[in-house]
């Protein structure tokens, strides 16, 4: 799965970015009409019926069914966690990839509630990781460099991770099929990172958009601002450069998870956004290929202030709204559990025809 | 199931009112430390953290399993529909109780989805319905009378819907066994009736809790708030006797629903609310017996105006917010994932003991 000469990255994502289309009108049309069909009054399924219309028009299909369901979690350390801008300490990061193989924490519980499989890939995780089959070793760097000194990533690492995430999708849906997929992960400092590249993307002062992460005190809580400003002082990225985001300011995780968003668009699966850290990725997915939004869906509303502006940024309105604020992809894959309620809706159902019921004319369809 | 003598009603009413207890506070306490042990931050599951503690509380069961799920559709033909409250015929409930039983509706789909298994009830449709062994055929009356004009139905009539829906939730109980049970309703001009006994419960003003129902325009609209303040006005009902609620101007369906929730909070089940003819029976029930409250969850929120206002008079927020508006249980069965999901977090996710995870002081615990 991993590429080995540099310049084929950027040949990888150049390819992926040319290769993402537009939703399918039609597809999506179709399955409007079908809705209408449907034995229920029209709009009242509400949103369901619109998330369905979207799976159709990313997927193409008119009545998609999203039977083979994957969670991509990737994980990786942060140098900027050396700033004291979270409440637990970077082995965190190492043993709650040890839990997920175990299968012990809430990502691997609502996997299986939501009938996904996990994919855990280690990014660049400081301390070592199991030697597990199941794990994608791709230890990109031990962790980011502190971002506050010095650049987290060069530019031909931002590229690898992204690429990665792109040959890890395709791989995914190549071996086991991928109809749908959620993007979580796992990094003690992360939060920082992402309100980092939410600030850099969308233009919002540092403190509006950074939260309290795993839960920190005022003092932490300002040094995480501060740590922010800095960053941006000394890089004052480009936001509409995806891989000079990612390596000013990125976390390994968010480019593996960026690659994966470009790749689910490029093959019309939809991609389910997390929490905060999965919505920086989606920035730096958009900023790298603007159609990727497209192809996304919002699982959640995160607690965490910097995740309202990304989705008001992307123009996505979250499925749940739960107080939320893990990640692992938590948010993504209970979501998912509503995108195939919804699908199941419209190819399930019966037409007022099929059921000989009346619609609001009070005509029973001639064949009823 | 249906008892013959009148009188045996009230007892049966008034025997599962005097067994409804309190939620098991300790139970609570013990899901709400487990809670504090799993591996992710504290509070960092939001609601879903909550919700498996209120539904430790309910079932009194530290960490409570929902595998045996129940939606229960009950149906029913409302004499107000003359007063053409509604866009569809009242033909449409009989036709849509056909359409629950070949599977072909919104909520069979969702209550596949949920593993819920569905119990259809014919409290009192107009028309004839199949005689199918999996529909319980009550038929209390053929439909209400128009309540514009006189009483829905006769305080007996009342006592034994509620008694019928209580003997109901028991029987299935007993035969399949039910960890939770959804709420849902079939029938053609029910949210009048609903509208109605929400503006005589909280006291709010008719035009403020009625909706448009299955989507009418504005000349219907303004017959529907106008049947419901005649009827208010006709009747002057007691917010505080809920027999007598239903009698004036309630639904044979509700009066079944309420009987499900006395019923449920009697076994420690949980019971989800759905929209607003849902919300409609839980007030009538709380009106039976307020300690239901306790024992209830709000599925979601309706569009419909006047379920805003029963959730804010129980006290409840609900879970999901997608526009619905179908009833069906549709909402509340969605619903029931979420329990679910919440209450496999509680029991499945590993402590930061067993999962060898350092927790926010940093410290690994010692049989790690």
């Amino acid at each position: 799965m991993t590429s080995t000469r540099d310049d084929s990255h950027g040949a990888l994502i150049a390819r992926t970015v040319a290769s993402i289309s537009t939703p399918d009108l039609e597809a999506r049309a179709r399955a409007a009409a079908r809705q209408s069909q449907l034995t229920k009054p029209p709009g009242s399924l509400g949103r369901l019926e619109a998330l369905a219309e979207r799976i159709a028009g990313i997927t193409g299909a008119d009545r998609p069914r999203l039977e083979r369901r994957l969670v991509v979690v990737a994980a990786a350390d942060h140098g900027v966690a050396a700033q004291g801008v979270s409440a637990y300490p970077s082995e965190v990061t190492a043993q709650m990839v040890a839990n997920f193989l175990a299968g012990g924490a809430a990502v691997n519980v609502l996997a299986a509630h939501a009938g996904a499989r996990i994919r855990v890939v280690d990014a660049g995780v400081a301390a070592e990781t199991p030697l597990d089959p199941r794990l994608v070793r791709l230890r990109l760097a031990p962790g980011t460099a502190d971002f506050t000194r010095e650049p987290a990533m060069s530019r031909a690492i931002a590229e690898r991770a992204v690429a990665e995430g792109i040959a890890l999708f395709e791989a995914e849906r190549a071996s086991e099929g991928t109809d749908i997929v959620a993007c979580g992960d796992m990094g003690i400092g992360n939060t920082t990172s992402s309100a980092a590249l939410i600030a850099a993307v969308t233009g919002r002062p540092p403190s509006t958009v950074t939260g309290r992460g795993t839960g920190i005190d005022d003092a932490r809580y300002e040094a995480k601002v501060a740590a922010i400003e800095a960053a941006l002082a000394l890089h004052r990225p480009d936001p509409s450069d995806g891989i000079g985001l990612l390596a000013a300011i990125g976390g390994l995780e968010i480019g593996v998870l960026a690659g994966v968003y470009l790749a689910a668009a490029a093959a019309r699966v939809p991609a389910v956004i997390d929490g905060v850290i999965s919505g920086a990725a989606a920035l730096v997915a958009q900023a790298i290929a603007p159609r990727t939004v497209d192809f996304l869906i919002a699982g959640h509303r995160s607690v965490e202030p910097g995740h309202a502006a990304t989705l008001e940024y992307l123009q996505l309105e979250p499925l749940l709204d739960l107080g939320l604020r893990l990640g692992e992809g938590t948010g993504a894959v209970l979501a998912i559990t509503l995108c195939v309620a919804a699908c199941r809706l419209l190819d399930e159902m019966a037409t007022f025809e099929q059921a000989g019921v009346s619609d609001s004319d009070g005509v029973v369809p001639p064949e009823a």
